[in-house]
């Protein structure tokens, strides 16, 4: 699975992918993510790529030509089966998108800045538009490496437990029941009894139990 | 305002606040991001922060004391408004929780992976647990960094035109209405005529409808 990322602050995303199972990935081969200065395309000699928005009002506007040579560069080697764009006006993203997207070859995402990007570039290259949330950020930055993060994680061979994987908050309907580790006590707060029983069928049935709990009082929209 | 962010991979987010806006809020000292270690507070040789869960099953849970150690070393320098434990099950982020916590001095973040961490961190610690979205991250940095982003944007003095944070979408109740920059004709995709028609109540008037039907059609929960 390849994603290529463009955008204005490439040094921004160096970190987040070069450590821990983004890094797995790459080495083993399963994910390659490559990283494009969008400034690279820009024709000017200052390479600028906004500019003031037509009809007025605050910040700049990112251009389409130099999105268009990017985008239509890549295209010229292989096929792109998604271009994403991020943007808190898009869909927002939830797992079920992330398993969609983790069976695909090929993937573009753009990055936002400033106060958006030219209504053009949406129209005419864009297959899909994703928000990470109801916040505003300064980029579409952070929100494409999250997205890569959680879509690399599915693609198999990735996480070295794929049992664990399975198991996370959001695969099944109901979030994660309470975990414990050593010491079973600690300072006076000990680790429930149960989990200390090693009654397996009783473990599950508490774990379930919790799990739903848990879902009805944070999160009874998952179990509607 | 001051952030301390306890996470197990902390080269994973040095790029993040080194560039752009987060790198200039920090030089005009009006935020400090201090990341640390967890495994310098592991009290063990191999500096291990993560055991078996009990009651058995798959993937590892962070232990209690490494945590309680860093906490308690950083609570005895200062008083913390907030520690906020990153989690999938936690309340989810919007702008609100952003503009809230921009008004906070101290806040302490801590980043979970793995399975979990040991539930009486929770418990005995945290004072809010946030989620970024309903999708499985490899750990709470990222969202960390988001968090972070979203809140240091709302900082008086941070971003340069402070009009433009303020009509980003979100910010109001509705989406942003479409934009544009020059080239007015790119290969034949004309910029609307009323925003090259210098009538700004018209121009205003448009932007308001676009918005509008924009929201109405991508999320009409907003307007409810």
């Amino acid at each position: 699975m390849r994603f290529d990322i463009i955008t204005v602050l490439p040094a921004l995303l160096e970190s987040p992918f070069a450590h821990s199972i983004m890094q797995r990935a790459q080495k083993k081969g399963l994910a390659e993510i490559h990283i494009h200065n969008l400034r690279d395309y820009a024709s000017n000699k200052h390479k600028s790529i906004d500019d003031y928005p037509y009809g007025g009002g605050s910040g700049m506007v990112m251009q389409i030509e130099p999105f268009a040579a990017c985008i239509e560069k890549l295209q010229a080697d292989r096929v792109y089966d998604e271009i994403i764009f991020m943007t808190p006006d898009g869909v927002t993203f939830k797992q079920e998108v992330a398993n969609e997207l983790s069976i695909k070859g090929n993937i573009m995402i753009l990055c936002g800045h400033y106060k958006g990007i030219d209504q053009r570039i949406r129209d005419v290259f864009v297959t899909r538009e994703i928000s990470v949330g109801d916040f505003v950020l300064s980029g579409g930055e952070l929100p494409a490496a999250l997205i890569v993060d959680a879509v690399v994680r599915l693609i198999p061979g990735v996480l070295s437990d794929e049992t664990s994987a399975l198991s996370d908050s959001f695969q099944g309907d109901l979030l994660d029941a309470p975990v414990y580790s050593r010491p079973a006590d600690w300072r006076g707060h000990q680790v429930p009894n149960i989990l200390l029983s090693g009654d397996q069928a009783k473990i599950e049935q508490w774990r379930y139990e919790q799990a739903l709990e848990r879902t009805k009082k944070r999160r009874p929209d998952l179990l509607e």
